[in-house]
């Protein structure tokens, strides 16, 4: 806890990020509630740190509230900024704008990385429970017969009952899938290195191997950081451990996967894919993913789109709040934990 | 709470119903639960009460287990069924085989409604997600496209926060889906003739006007129970009302719903429906509902399927525990009940 005291006078707020971005992230009705104890230099982001009129707000500036598009924050910003003390950041990784001077000259720095997991997480929600029950792959066969459809004909195993999700990676996003999969009578299993049984336990999950996890869960879920070191790793090998009529859900980075081995695997059938993640990015217009009945394609959409980028602008002003009111931030990134962070 | 003591010897079970009823809701594996206070009589469920087999098990029954298909158990039944004190569905309605006779000679009944309204509220609550994110309608432009999309170009208000759902009718279903909300970042309104403002704010949403409900809700989710009053309750002035881009969901009964309202509506082409019943149970194969892209229309499966069935299985089962226990059962059905629900 901060032992620091209320701000005597209200802090000055201004924005850093691409134009655009303070558009979509901080529009109008989110900005008004910058007020009381925080006070708004400027509604519109600084976009270049060597503009005049960014000079004259750093000038004055004790809080940064940065998004995607942030120029870097060196030691040359922060010579015209000395009264800054605290980058919020509206968006998910810091690495890209905050320079090491900031942790250096004792500058607090947070991320909304939490409040971005949250969209991810709830697309994942949706399609644990859409794969268990079949429900697109029925919605199909219902649109090309134009008759009656057996369901339980079709698919003697549906159900959002009894069935094993696998969760591989308990990162934000793999932890906010835990929780949200708390409220259904499912069967949570997770692999993740870095964890212990015990505090899987504490997550409310049974600790597993991953070829365990791969090879017993009726839909497996990947939510593991894409590090040199994790390019390919649901590889050949564990693609083929899948069981018949499971469902992989990917919605981490397509480096992870070996799109060739689960693209093979795919075209015999007896496995289903949600993929909002791919590499490349935008595949060729060849690309089987585009075609095969049993995959879900999405364009990098479970991420924070439209009304969600709202939800990372409340997460800084929050953060603002809590510096006005001397707490400690909710969110506060160390610079020693860069390293290990996505 | 009861006041019963536990019973000083195992209580003798069986099972009536459909006999494919009985293989899906009761496999080996859950009947093997039915032990300790409990003796299963046989595994085979009876499924015409005046065969001499089902004469021997009667006799000997202290609680039947019943499921859909099983015969009405009225006074002659009974006559057979000396010993017996308790009748738990593993299912919805007891009207169709529950007598009046069974409340009048003191038997208790439980039905399995709340296990049955999980799978609608969880397909409901799967539905909500991907409307408010278009997820559906950007996967079906990507496979067309193949190539880049932009989904906040497509729709620049997507996005699961702060959005506005609509839920008609605080039945099991509507109690379930608004439970599950709560663990999303969305405003809930509610309208149920029969729920006083207090009642709305303890299951913590806002009690609004059916007309105000459809006019300001990004999701309109119908659970109201079908009956002659609720016919065509979702009318064509309702249907008016719906702003641009809402998506309207129905897991209830096609015959809540002016269907040709409904699909004039949809041809405009500004809004969206996900329908899981309708008027006739199969459409004609001739039916819009078939052909419009804004509408996702599946057979009639958010109801329990599949493995959802056993569901139903365990929460008689655990009522028959109740029993044997001598407490008092957790969905007992009172006679004065009956002319109320579905």
């Amino acid at each position: 806890m901060s032992t620091a005291k209320p701000a005597a006078r209200p802090l000055n707020v201004a924005l850093a990020m691409a134009a655009d971005v303070g558009r979509k992230v901080f529009p109008p009705q989110r900005l008004a509630t910058v007020t009381g104890p925080l006070h708004l230099l400027s509604p519109e982001p600084i976009t270049d740190f060597s503009a005049p009129e960014a000079k004259r707000l750093l000038a004055e500036t004790d809080v940064l509230l940065t998004g995607w598009g942030c120029p870097m924050i060196d030691g040359a910003v922060l010579d015209a900024a000395p009264r800054l003390r605290y980058v919020l950041h509206a968006g998910g990784s810091v690495k890209h704008h905050v320079g090491p001077e900031c942790w250096d000259r004792g500058i607090q720095v947070s991320t909304a990385a939490d409040a971005n997991a949250i969209p991810v997480a709830e697309y994942t929600m949706a399609m644990i429970l859409l794969a268990n029950k079949r429900v697109l792959q029925i919605a199909r066969e219902l649109r090309g017969a134009r008759a009656a459809v057996d369901p339980e004909g079709l698919f003697p195993d549906m159900g959002n009952y009894g069935k094993r999700v696998g969760i591989i990676g308990a990162s934000k996003i793999g932890r906010h899938v835990i929780r949200l999969l708390a409220a259904y009578e499912l069967e949570v299993v997770l692999a993740d290195p870095f964890v212990t049984p015990e505090q899987a336990a504490a997550l409310g999950v049974e600790l597993v191997a991953l070829e365990e996890l791969v090879s017993t869960s009726d839909v497996v879920s990947l939510h593991a950081p894409s590090l040199p070191a994790t390019r390919h790793m649901f590889d050949a090998g564990l693609i083929a451990r899948l069981r018949s009529g499971t469902t992989f859900i990917n919605t981490s980075r397509g480096e992870l996967v070996d799109q060739e081995a689960l693209l093979r695997r795919l075209e015999q059938g007896d496995i289903y894919a949600v993929l909002d993640v791919t590499t490349p990015w935008v595949l060729p217009a060849d690309s089987g993913f585009y075609t095969n009945p049993n995959v879900l394609l999405t364009p990098h959409l479970a991420g924070s789109l439209g009304t969600e980028l709202e939800r990372l602008a409340a997460s800084a002003i929050d953060e603002a709040y809590r510096a006005a009111r001397g707490e400690a931030l909710r969110f506060e990134v160390k610079a020693e934990e860069l390293a290990f962070t996505a």
